[in-house]
């Protein structure tokens, strides 16, 4: 039984790794996008549920993402994002913005979702909220819900980049705007925008495109014990 | 000419977008991993590079990956990590550990390593030095380095999950353990253990593995405009 088991989880390579791997070194923080041509419908979506997929701590996901597609709202923005013009040029324009605080609203709610989608009984969550209610009260008596809320959004927006590149779209992460004017913009109170990327295609004439990918030697970022 | 150009950077999908998605809905926090059970060398190199591959502010990288495979290692780092068994049990540890201070060292090799691989000539770079140097001046006036280095591991933590998931490698990542303590174990001291991802293969034991997937609905996480 262990064995049959197991053997339905497992998974073969989807793909080549090399593929990837050459995928990944295609993928650059493009600055020049062109400003006709946009996202399909159906790669879009494929991009928002690769974003959501992403693992968060606890998988409370304690962030929203906000897309932007509406040409006005991108030059509305562009101001409040140092006037790079990726914001204006790309076709959809993504803020992942982080919870301020942590309620136990998001705590119940998160429950709920976790007994309506598993079918599990309140009493066998007990465990679990206790935890969640520690990890709660830590974050929020030592002012960290912020700061561990911006970071799980990185995660997420580290499965939107790989995916776009695997998808041929390309992508500009950046942190270069002024979150409170972003956040006033776009009514955020609870949230507070904490990375964008902009998403769509690059012209031929971006001068960084052909430039060779900088990265220090894997021996002088990795350790192996 | 440019059409020419451009072509030569377009890139169609690499696979089915919704295969993507799928083998991302296979992913999921192993609790029960195989101890017998060993990531081969060839997989392990290309889960490396996809890590290095992130993308980071500026390109500059600011963390270490420290891979474990070492038992005795493991068995020393479990107490710091709450003895949680995925410590034990996986074939590799990683640990992404963030930088505590931003250097005007770690910017001059930035610089040179920019020269090297693109052959940039210096007087080119000096635009992107001067942007550098302000970036790392405001960061450290305001205590904000390891904040913003940290956020960084996220994104390459996000390349090795989905990475991982693409090759049927099974992970989980951790933000459960004492920093301080396994700073001191790995002989840290620029660097601060920020999150750590436990990989290999998952048991057909593992009561959350037949689990479904807990994720708020799109429309409360997504907003469009």
């Amino acid at each position: 039984m262990k064995d049959a088991v197991r053997a339905g989880f497992e998974r073969t390579p989807l793909i080549e790794g090399e593929e990837i791997i050459s995928r990944l070194g295609w993928r650059y923080a493009v600055k020049g996008f062109d400003p006709d041509r946009r996202v399909s419908e159906r790669d879009w979506k494929l991009l928002e549920q690769a974003a959501i997929l992403a693992p968060s701590s606890y998988g409370l996901q304690p962030f929203r993402i906000i897309v932007i597609s509406d040409r006005d709202m991108k030059e509305r923005l562009a101001p409040a994002c140092y006037n790079q013009p990726q914001v204006r040029d790309c076709s959809h324009l993504v803020f992942f913005a982080a919870r301020k605080e942590f309620t136990e609203q998001h705590i119940k709610e998160f429950l709920e979702l976790t007994m309506e989608v598993r079918g599990t009984p309140a009493e066998d969550l007990s465990g679990l909220a206790e935890a969640l209610e520690n990890t709660r009260a830590n974050l929020e008596k030592n002012g960290l819900t912020k700061a561990w809320a911006q970071r799980q959004t990185y995660i997420s927006l580290g499965f939107l980049l790989e995916t776009a590149a695997l998808l041929g779209v390309d992508a500009c992460p950046m942190e270069g705007f002024v979150p409170e004017q972003v956040d006033k913009i776009l009514g955020l109170e609870e949230y507070t925008a904490t990375v964008m990327c902009a998403l769509g295609y690059r012209t031929g004439s971006d001068w960084l495109a052909p430039l060779k990918k900088v990265r220090f030697p894997a021996d002088t970022i990795v350790t192996r014990i």
